[in-house]
């Protein structure tokens, strides 16, 4: 059996503990025979910062080149709200996107059905839920330059970031995402603001492109961000795959994340290209949920998004569709079950924290 | 009684229907004495590109610059698609904006009693919902440069945007937020990502600034973007104002207005800064909803957004408390009376067209 070499970055805050608990979950798929894991463990965000003066150390760098996936808790904290712009937790992440060309982030929102009365939507609305965000990662106005603040004259000061995009970041996400959406329901929405940015029409136009040359059997549809916002509220069901870049896909993602009620719950990953000689292709999973200070150290944090991490790290970097499979059935049967963390806690539910949830999903595994 | 000179502006799609009912409304408050009106019309978007090849003539400007007010229906339709990017019909609008320095644009979104069941939330979410979102409207990168498409090799291209932000542009719309704010809740919550960007970094800046200088009666509360669109859909009623930059205040403030249940009910002011010496303060009122080309020419437009945005001109510009507030109650009436266009029509209600709604307006006043 190969062993999958894993590199886990707890991070800060919950992200602490709700790794603890995927910890459990490997261990068990290993020691079961079920998968083979060589586990590195190392720092991220403001905890590596406290560490080394270093949102992400070389070392870590190193490691994470050399693991076959990465999973990823969370980072960022108001601890470090005054620490230099370049050390700031969120840093560390940003360079792990970038240095490993990790692209090709999958967001899917997805409405548990025991979790639909969760959702401040209507239930109709969102019962059954389903739809996936690619969001581009690794260009875009997050790492354009110039990106700088400098000082005029009377104490002004003027900031600038720069959104720059070029033909083949876009035709690269635009493969991802009509691909993805073959396997789903066929349709893929592509969101930009044409309308006032040269960076969306570019946009609109390879993604057009794309989809004459490769995909026309994909339904494809064009959407501003601001009406996709809308519609994400109105009549989330319209979607299947959203397209988008790197900061509108922050907020929509963001936004058709907590319309299903499930956000402790959905996992992400953030996909590579594939080598074109060894196949391999580099991936970071990680909770769409962030640090969530707010209830960090205090054994509440859902561990599922973390947990179905992994099970989406099993099932696209090392194809192992079962164990995947398994843990995924394993999170439907702890809900079936009743139990319920804080985030997701109804009347007649037995409510568990972070730990509680691991046990049982152990229990179910 | 001083005359008041108001620009209407009409544009395309549904913004001509709408504009219709708000002038038999401008006719009846002449008419009866209430207010006396100076009025002049104009082409703008994709109206004026088909009468004289631009999306806003410099004749249509010079009237703007004279006005003391400019009521404006809406801009763009899949006609125009394929125009010049200067030409698009947006661009007519962006121009009145920048040039005319129309700086605040404030966004209420209120959810009106009568149409609560509209909205995608539950109803104890929405109910008594009241946000105003102030968003930066002459900045950001909709302005900067470089704006450019170029070419590469290999036919590859390349888009840049620019976001540009200045130590007084921030300033002076957190003002006119924390000033808002004491009319209202005191309390500004004030959004960006100054994780990713510089320009966050100076708006959290500059806003604490602000307040801790001139405004710390209020409460201030910093959340990024993304963060704020899942509070938006999870609990709106934390909110009272929102003060953001120009991009996420287009997406955030679309989402917020879905919200309501109430877009095609929601007006929109857009004020620039009161000059020293006149102490006027030019404005341009128009609706939070588009063009809708899906609904255009069919007489099913909801016409009270623009109604509503005739009496924010009448409150902010001309200082009419009394006609703005009678407006005001002649659309509550008709809410009241059961009157319903389709966008906001629920069972047992009367059902009518944009005319019909505003017979129903006028018989109201
Ligand atoms: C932590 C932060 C830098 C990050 C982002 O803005 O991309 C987060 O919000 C996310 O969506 O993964
Ligand atoms: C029409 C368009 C240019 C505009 C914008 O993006 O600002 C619109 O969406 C708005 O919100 O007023």
């Amino acid at each position: 059996m190969a062993t999958h070499k894993l590199l886990l970055l707890p991070g800060d805050g919950i992200g602490i503990e709700v790794m603890a608990e995927v910890k459990r979950v490997i261990d068990w798929l290993d020691t079961r025979g079920v998968a083979s894991f060589a586990i590195e463990e190392d720092l991220v965000g403001g905890a590596a910062y406290d560490s080394c003066g270093q949102p992400i150390s070389e070392e870590a760098m190193a490691k994470a080149f050399a693991a076959d996936a990465i999973l990823l808790g969370a980072v960022g904290g108001p601890k470090w709200a005054n620490v230099p712009y370049e050390c700031r937790p969120e840093a560390g992440l940003l360079r792990l996107r970038k240095d490993l060309q990790l692209f090709a982030n999958l967001r899917p929102a997805v409405c548990y059905p025991a979790l639909a009365d969760a959702s401040s939507l209507k239930r109709e609305l969102v019962e059954g839920l389903d739809v996936l965000i690619v969001r581009e990662l690794t260009g875009g106005v997050y790492f354009g330059e110039p990106k700088t603040i400098s000082d005029l004259s009377d104490g002004q000061k003027r900031a600038i970031d720069t959104q720059v995009y070029e033909s083949y970041e876009i035709e690269r996400i635009a493969r991802v995402a009509f691909e993805l959406a073959r396997t789903r329901r066929n349709k893929v929405v592509s969101t930009e603001k044409h309308n006032v940015m040269k960076t969306g029409v570019l946009w609109k136009q390879v993604v057009s492109e794309v989809h004459g040359a490769e995909f026309d059997d994909v339904v494809l549809e064009h959407q501003l961000a601001d009406s996709c916002g809308m519609q994400l509220v109105r009549a989330p069901k319209q979607f299947d795959v959203i397209v988008t870049d790197n900061l509108f896909g922050d907020i929509l993602s963001d936004v058709a994340a907590m319309l299903t009620g499930s956000l402790g719950m959905l996992p992400s990953a953030s996909l590579g290209a594939v080598e074109e000689v060894s196949g391999r292709r580099r991936a970071l999973y990680e909770p769409v949920h962030g640090a969530a200070p707010d209830i960090a150290g205090k054994g509440l944090a859902n561990p599922i998004a973390m947990v179905g991490s992994l099970a989406m790290a099993l099932r696209y970097s090392f194809g192992l569709i079962e164990a995947a499979d398994r843990v995924e059935a394993a999170i439907a049967g702890v809900l079936a079950g009743g139990f319920r963390t804080n985030d997701i806690f109804s009347e007649g539910m037995t409510r568990v924290g972070t730990s509680g949830m691991g046990d049982a999903l152990l229990a179910e595994l």
